[in-house]
């Protein structure tokens, strides 16, 4: 159920398709970001019409609320939202690890207490196992311990020894469950694949050393995780080539939370083949969209009377129907609708974004595409 | 520009066709409600995937954001928002009065402090044609004079006494821009049509007075004003019987601020042919639903673990794709989109009705169509 095929390459940039139990995924792709099942304030139908073939969901979010049993019951995520194509869920431990003084963390795993009662609880490898096995998601996450950064080399070899024992207990448990040895656990998605995460903080060769060890465990594929957390962009950039590499050729890479389209296009180079990142949706909420010739702040009274489309080279809802008039109004006014039209143009722009990027590298024009992109930008997006 | 023509009577209660600058209504017709320029938490494209054929905006919340002038020099309305299908403005009038302790109102108009920065506004009759003629309206409404419920008899003959002497005072600068009479005035839209209103108040001898002396001003048609303000529904529906007849068989009559599905279709039986009200948008939004089988709370933890949709028997896209259980999952994670599925759902439902209406009238089925509506939904619906 789950097979991953390259189908063209330039330079360490590929272009591949990903299959899955829910369908297939274009590679490089990005998955937007629907933490409760759902992203916020886009129906799935206009999330589709942007180009979304794969959504990204939280296991941290959706066990706390409506908890993964009541999901299970359901059939299952895609069943209980709605959505028939891919699902990867991320393991909760980014959102353990940002609840900071409600959370310790020990070998066994990160205790916590919900940001919505103050209940108490208990993350570890093999429950992020069992709870993504009930969400029934297409892609699982195994549990790693995030680094804040700056951190000390000791520091990070540490987390990053630990993460790796979590690896195993982790890819143990998943395979448990696979060989129905979990009984207690509801299953809702037989070809749920799993993947292992790369980490090692901003040291090359914790990096080097987190991915040869985690690939030897034998995942289905593997991410790259602890980067996009406040490192200058060059060295984030670094650390994925150092990674990408030593990540098995024939498995999709998947480079955690990054980042904004720059930041893609330069992964994509060093070989990464997903992404997900919350610029977009939480963005577009704020005001701050995303356009081929650079950032727009959509609240700035500049565009009061401004009839032009957002971005007149884009093809979304937004920019075919509305003025960057009527959009500042609408946020002006706090409606809804602000975030609505806001998020399907910042989703349509990565995702259109994923495709240049896929057509380039079909027709071999990768390089001049990430030049333009980089003109256009600026450093700033 | 502004046709009018009655295809199939039952009774009182008629099918017909309004033709705008802008396009057709079908009525009866409902208008959904876009305050600011947007219905909240829908997209257009949705709204008119719902039905919708007429949009309700607000003169006094564009004239304040981002202010008719600007407006004006967009173009109009229309093209400020993106919205090609007809649109009625009221006039302020309601909005006005419901500020209480901001706003006096004497014999000139309604002396008020803006609810966003306290600024001080006078409106008159005139400066609410003034206003509707730059937002380029297809429907203005003449500014009339809003009566608390209840009220003494000699209140409401001194409102409604007001409210006629407006309504010459609104027709005559009506007419004046568009002679061309009022060049301060960027009129947008010179196919404009204007409603007079009915007013007075609980009594049905001022009603009948009022609706026999603003015909006798000459609007191109005629809305009752002044109900769906606390009076028991019965009266309502008797103070409307009081007043269509009075009012020209050729125009069309619009009954603003009502209802409940009950009392749009009681008030077609009576004679109405237009309706706007905020209860399915508003509702929506606190998670209140309206189904063929009567209301739905969906905060409700019985419809936790529940598949079903909504309404079984409804064909919106909340109702094809979503259940029960996942919505009330949106609505207690306060996501957006619990907003717009259940506004969805809502505006379909009652632009549904409307249609299941007009359908009845076709077929002369109204009166057990009525029949039917009444024991599905109980008297609360």
């Amino acid at each position: 159920m789950f097979r991953f095929r390259v189908t063209h390459t330039q330079g360490s940039a590929r272009r591949g398709e990903l299959t899955t139990p829910h369908g297939v995924v274009q590679t490089p792709a990005f998955m937007p970001v629907g933490t409760q099942g759902a992203v916020k304030g886009v129906t799935h139908r206009d999330l589709e019409g942007c180009g979304a073939e794969i959504l990204l969901s939280n296991t941290y979010h959706l066990y706390l609320r409506p908890g993964d049993d009541l999901i299970a019951r359901r059939g299952g995520l895609h069943a209980f939202i709605g959505w028939s194509k891919p699902i990867l869920t991320d393991s909760g431990g980014y959102q353990v690890f940002s609840l900071r003084e409600r959370r310790t963390i020990d070998e066994d795993g990160a205790r916590f207490r919900s940001h919505l009662d103050g209940s108490a609880h208990l993350l570890t490898p093999e429950k992020a196992a069992d709870i993504q096995a009930q969400l029934g998601s297409d892609i699982a996450m195994m549990l790693d311990e995030c680094l804040a950064y700056p951190a000390t080399e000791g520091e990070a070899r540490a987390s990053m020894e630990r993460t790796l024992r979590w690896a195993q207990r982790g890819r143990d448990r998943f395979l448990a469950i696979r060989a129905g040895r979990a009984p207690e656990v509801r299953a809702t998605n037989p070809g749920q694949a799993q993947f292992g995460i790369v980490q090692g903080g901003a040291f090359p060769a914790l990096r080097r050393e987190s991915a040869r060890d985690t690939v030897a465990i034998g995942f289905d594929a593997y991410a790259i995780g602890g980067l996009s957390v406040g490192e200058p962009n060059q060295l984030m950039y670094d650390l994925v080539a150092e990674s990408t590499p030593l990540l098995p050729a024939d498995r999709p890479r998947y480079l955690m939370g990054t980042g904004t389209p720059i930041d893609l296009v330069e992964s994509v180079a060093r070989g990464i083949d997903m992404f997900d990142c919350v610029l977009p949706t939480r963005n577009a909420r704020n005001g701050q969209l995303f356009t081929s010739e650079g950032k727009i702040n959509i609240k700035n009274a500049k565009y009061a009377e401004d009839d032009r489309p957002l971005d007149p080279a884009c093809g979304c809802y937004t920019c075919r129907h509305f003025s960057r008039a009527y959009l500042r109004h609408l946020f002006a006014a706090g409606e809804i609708n602000a975030s609505t039209l806001n998020t399907l143009h910042n989703l349509y722009f990565y995702l259109d974004t994923l495709r240049r990027i896929r057509e380039s590298l079909t027709f071999g024009t990768f390089d001049s595409f990430r030049d333009e992109l980089r003109v256009r930008l600026g450093n700033d997006a």
